[in-house]
């Protein structure tokens, strides 16, 4: 019985898989789950919770105790109304089920034989906050993940006769490995080119082999780009087309991404993905017409059908209403090897129906994520995002690209924020004040903070080839 | 009629690509070829010589030129018996084909219309010699890959149920890529482990999730093991059941293979390939028996259906006797997007027909690859080959892994070698002396010239992570 119920679940998948070598049309791979629209939408949704729900249920024991200590029994769970009677669970829920069964824990829907018998990888979370998670995923989901990720750059304008270049490593976050998977499906060759392979030659291949597209983080492609524009080169001349970004909140953010456009010259997507929820080459992501520079932030389309999203209120749990900015609950209802159901991304967005004119019916998040709930800081009572602080420092143009924030000890208990900033070497030091000033008000617009502003030397903040930490924290512990 | 010629050659690749999903039996992937006898493999050559041979002409515009100035048309080249009269190219051909038509050359059977149809990836050659060479392959090439990959590692004992760990980097170099390709055919999860995650992490990985396979360079694979070591970790105790080196020459060696075997407890494989002629996982490997440690340096088997080997004289370029060393030149004939006959690729091997036990006909390199051809160095009319000397110093375990050889200006344009070695740090003092004689003597019977010996500080040689250099040349130029 328990192997039917797998069986059933992956049939399920699969009949949800159309048009798994090819794209259907010239501007979307799978219209008929794109463009579907709302009430479709929830009903694939509906008919795979209903199953996965039977199938975590019985084959992860972690989840069966939690569901069984939840009161809850597979006919408790028929569609998505149901959703929320299933607890909602988070990384510390993975942990402790690692610490109990280490090394893998108990959480995933595989046993040892299967395993064995299917596996394909390990990749682990990038441990934004706390010890790394490993998961696990078979052959089986590495055909969705590829389906699922050609089928967001072919949302995004990816297209055969491209050709990329990755500018992350393929190691152990699934970043790369996840769009590596969706191009071979696309047939876009790729340049493998992340770490350690160092910049300049990564410089050196752009020159010569003029790849078309490239991957990476939003942090290392600002860089990248000025260490070409330093070399006395125009990046914009170059052959790059589109730059696909993930890894970091914040490649949603105008001024971030008019950073890249100016750069590069050229359009620019946003992905965003979690390695424990499925892997499926991101959970969100910019369509053909976002990655135009619309003079705005970004907006990103879910892809409902690989999982279903909901935005609740970080402590409660309530569900916000729509387009009111929330944490992020995924439900994973797309992988045989770790499907989770009400994860606790922790990331702060929003969703709403909207009218895109790419066509495709997918609810979006305006302005993408807005940042890690974890992140936030909380200054004079006031929830401090890291990315509105980015986004002030880069609306500047006298301004580099990297800044820090120190967390320090103030009074009564209270933290003091002090922002570093670069300013520009070519701008004069009488100007510095001012502009020290401007950003002032900016961030205070915006985050309705006042904090202490320093400006450091140009190039003194430190620089990374992956995700950033820019979060000092300096209190007595 | 160009077109036919593609398909045809592509229809013949795939005839004799038996068992594409999984192997035939439980100790040979696809007999058919494996064991096939010497008959039947020469008529399998001949039959890919003709066509690669007219398919080559008719698509490569470096090689059609260069076919048409030695007088040869498509009618020439029947079968392996007209081998000879193809002219021998090299790495150098390659670069002046680079040179003349940038970035890629005119030398693959590609063009940009059915590389961007069909495109899959690129990878440089790790230019052991000159610069790298770009060398571009297709999706078709990318199942064959993995297929070949597949069957050399079925070859060498990995099975379904194991877990493989790789500790070589996934950037431009094939090594890990090809190999990545045919487990993923076998269904053997990877964890991908290589640079730039610390060696820290990589025990870690090890500890925790009890990989069974690792990959990497023998270089690396000592180093780690000794850093295990010097935890006071024995890593006879873990996880690890075989170790697949290459990327060195050396790996082959027994001196080599038994450090390996001591630190680790566990069966070695040895595998050589080149970017250049199909990046087919491989053209030589160890067999299962072979893996076993058998007392002496192992043994290879040349996959003799992906390509044709030949052993000739370094510089006249005639025929070895069966069994003699030569330079080794390879005609491979199984891959669309770069076929390349007689290719040159400067290693040193014999070939031999063996009765194995594994029962595969295939013919073998004894002793594997001797070194390469640019390292060896001219020492008072003697030839000497680096891996002959690393053999001699591991051949005293009073000795590190490590080993550097030194060339300075001798008298009357005469070289003098030194080789610098690392006494290990228990060793006492007044035992120097000897043990560097009896390093002497070890030498000067494996390569009949009397170096300089030097010992110096334990751990102040460079370790490398990936590919080791250990020539230091300080010639007056």
């Amino acid at each position: 019985m328990s192997q039917d119920t797998r069986k059933m679940f992956m049939d399920v998948i699969r009949k949800w898989t159309p048009h798994l070598d090819e794209p259907a049309t010239d501007d979307c791979w799978a219209p008929e789950i794109e463009k579907a629209g709302l009430d479709k939408i929830k009903e694939i949704q509906s008919e795979k919770l209903e199953v996965a729900f039977r199938y975590i249920y019985e084959y992860s024991p972690f989840y069966s105790k939690k569901y069984k200590e939840a009161g809850l029994t597979p006919k408790d769970i028929k569609s998505i109304d149901d959703l929320h009677k299933i607890p909602v669970t988070d990384k510390e829920d993975l942990r402790r089920s690692i610490a109990a069964c280490p090394p893998w824990g108990d959480f995933s829907c595989l046993d040892d034989h299967y395993w064995k018998q299917d596996g394909w990888t390990i990749w682990w979370t990038t441990g934004s906050t706390g010890a790394p998670v490993p998961c696990r995923y078979t052959s089986f989901d590495r055909v969705t993940q590829a389906w699922q990720a050609a089928r967001h750059m072919y949302m995004s304008g990816f297209r055969r006769g491209d050709l990329a270049m990755f500018c992350a490593p393929f190691i152990t976050h699934m970043f790369a490995w996840a769009h590596l998977k969706g191009l071979e499906l696309m047939k876009i060759p790729a340049i493998p080119a992340g770490p350690p392979m160092p910049t300049e030659a990564r410089i050196g291949h752009i020159l010569n082999y003029r790849p078309t597209l490239l991957l990476g983080t939003p942090t290392y492609m600002i860089y990248l780009g000025e260490t070409i524009r330093e070399k006395g080169i125009s990046a914009k001349d170059l052959s790059i087309r589109e730059i696909l970004i993930g890894g970091e909140p914040g490649g949603s953010l105008y001024a971030t991404r008019k950073r890249l456009m100016n750069l590069w010259g050229c359009d620019v997507c946003d992905g965003f993905g979690t390695t424990e929820v499925g892997a499926l080459g991101g959970h969100a992501h910019t369509c053909v017409y976002e990655t135009k520079d619309q003079g705005r932030n970004s907006n990103l389309h879910f892809t409902e059908d690989s999982g279903i999203p909901e935005i609740l209120n970080p402590k409660t749990f309530e569900p916000m209403p729509d387009g009111e900015n929330g944490t992020i609950v995924w439900s994973s209802v797309s992988t045989v090897s770790q499907p989770i159901l009400r994860f606790n991304l922790n990331d702060i967005m929003n969703i709403q129906s909207m009218d895109c004119p790419c066509g495709r019916s997918f609810r979006m998040a305006k302005n993408g994520v807005q940042g890690r709930a974890d992140d936030m800081i909380h200054i004079s009572g006031v929830n401090v995002f890291p990315a509105n602080i980015e986004e002030a420092v880069r609306s500047i143009n006298e301004f580099g690209n990297e800044y820090r924030l120190k967390l320090m000890d103030g009074k009564k208990g209270m933290i003091n924020l002090v922002v570093e900033v670069e300013i520009m070497p070519e701008v004069p030091e009488n100007d510095h004040e001012r502009l020290l000033g401007v950003l002032q008000t900016r961030i205070f617009d915006k985050c309705q903070v006042n904090p202490k502003i320093e400006s450091v030397a140009y190039g003194s903040l430190p620089r990374a080839e992956f995700k950033s930490k820019r979060i000092l924290d300096l209190r007595a512990k």
